[in-house]
């Protein structure tokens, strides 16, 4: 489904360097899996189901530091209230469409069931944003079956982007957006560690985003490529998850969700009335046994975070632009179409402001 | 299945006076309907779903104001994002157990596409406490339907309380829990009005639990009602709503959503790691058009908040021991029993403490 | 000026036992000091300042972890924004009257200043409650000497308690407060370990104080102990200060001091609109150098949280309690009186409700 | 102290258009003052408060509506306390170096008292940013008078920006920085409001700053203009305060507080762990008089927050980089000078970068 990735292009954003797949699982352990669900009938299904493992071993019994920040909550991620009180992560997390937030929520309940996890009972982390323009949301195309697959199907290695899982109906900024990830490598004065995004990119206004600063959004105008939209602008949301190996206690880890905020402003995300901008991150660094009496954790000094602050900034940056340069023109529900994001245009308006020699 | 409600047995709480039904419902509009599931086969089901619809009207376009707060997060309430950035709750509330949050949270959304509801997407508000011990809750017994059918049945007047709808399989200072209800008549400076609670109660030790101060769960110790838990007691979740007509902009709710807590430490609620205490509190006060350019709503002034929030906290105390005094023994899963709090013990107690003349 | 702790009137409250000072020393390392600021002239000062050193060793560079919770937060406590971002505590803490933060705030980096310590700036954290009742507060007595005093003059070991530092001129359920200490020890099956709390206690109507759940105020009307006030009641504010060893990471920290409001609400405390309900807790089990570039923290299992949440509770409760039997009657500003707790009517109501055999 | 304005010189941010002023007092009634302490004996000061009435009529018995939000809390705004529960303002705000918070806010009680407000407490809102690189801080220059001087010298109209009152001594992105304010007109569904922003800017890496997505920083190099740093970067604050007549509830101000991390961003604030990044916004578009007994409030369509949002952030960007125009290269303690941003270089780079044709 992927056209490009940004790189590709000749193009680059952010001063840090990126880790060896540009992708959230060059964090070790994590692993991502797609349920890509398309089909014509008896419903329109432009949809899907993501899930991320957040790290190796048995996150069921053995937690990792987590925390989350929402910039517009017009969304939904479930399990964040546990999140807040505890601070730690324990499932993994599911991002599909937000009709299907509770089938796939009690999905991963059921996958634990069937795995004999040993825990009474689960607070599941799921996200979601809207691709109702697109897949006929109404019918529910989301099964049980798909979050299953997802979790099944996710390995380590390359992550596919675009049109994919979740993200497979999503919009952004008047283009075809979905799934995008990248990751930078963070040297600070502890030690050097990587942190990756990995997004689900429905949110959004042509006008307002940039690349790297440059008004793209408004040089590849709604004259250039129509816009799917008839009516006002600017709704959608986005889910972001920032994982790092750098050793962080929960608090530390809402510092960073907040800084998800960073990379979407500098592609043109404000926060919208009518966007959900959650963002999770969670480190891999600390593994917490749940029923441990103590547990040994490292705490990053503050003074280290300025760096993992940048890397996460520009790695939800460049994961955002990675999701409009992989997905691809996308006809659903009434025959409704949204066109990706034109990448020989994109190279010409970089090369008029001097982004490419 | 109720036995009876704490007025009937002689005994009060709080100074405050009852509304005419002593129940959420003396808030004018509210609904309560309950769906009780309970069989022995396929699985063994003492679970359900109790739905409350917060005004009369169109909830759906037209939301009252409304805030939550996590007391001890160890639970779910989903929409709760949403509402945290909106203040407007503009759907039903659903309470079910743990396992079925995700079917009941989805059910809503289908049953606004059912009944049309003009609006593409929705974040229900579901919110769950634990009911495995009595209910194979991980056999997934609560299904669209029963979410359908407390929304269907919802009605004002009295409430029944003890064990049904989500109440069903509830714990509660290990006795026989579930749902309980109460109000309180608030006369202040700016007028007069009725706060009203709802509490799904499956919380707490038997060492905590106090009536009117009175350390009751002490008096009736372990040796003269068996409780159902071999192991360290104290889990468990508790979740309140509360209403109230006072003219309340969202974040004098959210205040009031936090006394919900000094009720639930008047009975012997401590919020143990274990519990997720999660308030939601509404005003039918002001009613906010979702597509209103501009609405007019009234803020009640700040001075006038203290006696609400005795009410809230008198609604909260009484609800709760109204579970206790309704909810029935009851024998489930594996045999299991958890036995009602005895009424005659109760009152015997009070009286040694001076509560009964 | 202390009269009697309320165990030394036959009285307890809670179930958990007291470390051997039964106060906030009873955490190593922690040192409290009182200044207390009396005279009629040039204007009448009834104030002053109360300081803690959270533990043994250089505070300004080598932090403790923690949180804090506002359950109505009509007051002030300067340096929160730093405690939840960073979850980290560097400084003493001080609490005085509400006119006099500022003053007390800056002589805190003064202090630090004279004391050349190695960092440029720093966020003090300052707390207050309101005395202008018996007080001129608005001639602004209190003076950076004065918190130089408490700071120079804190000690471990037993606590001055009633109309001491901070407290000297402060008004609890409409009888003379102040300054009251209490400590628990919980056995977890992590380890045991101390809670101890002081509290500069300033709430609250007659009507609502309960101790060990008994109604002594309203058994001690107003016709027995005249009131202070002549308007409504239900105003004030409390402080409330927990510190442990127990080995929390900051996130834990905030949960510890949520559990204040429990013990609050056990003596009658609602969170009035006019009271300023702000807790604060510090574990010294965790010491952070700030400049460390990583620090190795010690994070207890969540579920050994619950023994610590009941000792919180219990210590919040019998501190403020004790602020109630330490202080004196007081004659102040413009020949207002306030009266202390007669201490043989609360050992006849106690006495009567079979709280004494 | 101002050289120029960002659109004196030929340049723009943003789309939509600017107040009359494009200044925060094209919000009626919002009047701004300055008063700047600079001397080299005894103590060397380059320091000052800036004092802003948010509205006209008497702020101190009725309330403009207001939230904020702590973006990276590592700083100082007190009075955020009471901000947060009750969502009113009923001060003026000032903002002054960090070692002064205490006096400025002590002052502003003070000069209540002078005024004979008749409150009995206040809970001031006052924020810093830390100028002792160059001003001896340490030694306490700011005054009780200081802080008078600024609020009695208050005025609407045009705003001195750059080397003025609480920024004198402030560093932005290793250029000099200080008080910057603009505005926008939201032109949205329910009518048409002003945004305006005022900002103490003393944050930011030279690498990182950017106007209207030119890196202007990269290419001012530091070989270019010197920093005044010899260690690593990236520390400070900014503090930003947003007005509007837009009229919003509480919790609508908390969002549009919010949306200056957009601003920021787009600037180049990542939130480093030093930095205190602390955003304010209030609504003169509803007054609340602190005695009613229920006050008429109007709520602005959630929808119609979408522009308001834009406007804030960009209101927020154009106010920063109004204060790096404005400011002087200023020379201080110990002979150390921090450069102004140049000018014509400036406006070099963005023909450069295609942004003047």
């Amino acid at each position: 489904m992927a056209r490009a990735r940004l790189r590709d292009l000749g193009l680059r954003t952010g001063q840090l360097p990126p880790g060896p797949l540009n992708a959230i699982t060059d964090v070790a352990g994590v692993r991502v899996g797609h349920a890509t669900v398309v089909h014509d009938a008896p419903a329109v299904a432009r949809t899907g189901v993501t899930a991320i493992w957040p790290a190796g071993g048995d996150i069921w019994t053995n937690a990792v530091t987590a925390g989350f920040h929402s910039f517009n909550g017009n969304g939904e991620m479930t399990g964040t209230i546990w999140l807040e009180e505890q601070g730690l992560l324990a499932t993994p997390v599911c991002i599909t469409n937000t009709h299907s937030v509770g089938v796939v929520r009690d999905a991963v309940i059921a996958y634990a069931v069937r795995e004999r996890v040993p825990r009474p009972w689960l607070l599941p982390v799921v996200a979601e944003t809207y691709d109702g323009w697109l897949s006929e949301a109404d019918r529910f195309p989301v099964m049980t079956a798909h979050a299953f697959a997802a979790l099944d199907g996710a390995t380590g290695g390359a992550v596919a982007e675009g049109c994919v899982g979740g993200g497979t109906g999503m919009i952004c900024h008047e283009f075809k957006g979905g799934i995008g990830t990248a990751s930078r490598v963070a040297a600070t004065g502890a030690g050097t560690w990587t942190v990756g995004a990995l997004v689900q990119a429905n949110y959004g206004s042509r006008d307002l985003l940039r690349v790297d600063g440059v008004p793209v959004g408004r040089e590849i105008g709604r004259d250039v490529v129509p816009s799917h939209r008839d009516g006002p602008a600017g709704g959608g949301s986005i889910i972001v998850v920032l994982a790092t190996d750098a050793p962080l206690v929960p608090i530390q880890c809402q510092r960073l969700a907040r800084r998800a905020t960073v990379g979407l402003a500098w592609v043109g995300g404000i926060g919208a009335n009518g966007s959900g901008d959650i963002f999770l991150a969670f480190s891999t660094g600390n593994r917490v046994p749940l029923d441990a009496p103590v547990s040994q954790v490292r705490m990053i000094g503050p003074d280290q975070m300025t760096t993992l602050f940048e890397a996460a900034a520009e790695a939800t940056e460049e994961a955002i632009v990675n999701a409009l340069t992989a997905a691809e023109t996308t006809t659903g529900r009434s025959g409704r179409t949204v066109h990706a994001l034109p990448l020989d245009r994109l190279q010409d308006v970089m090369r008029r402001y001097r982004r490419i020699e």
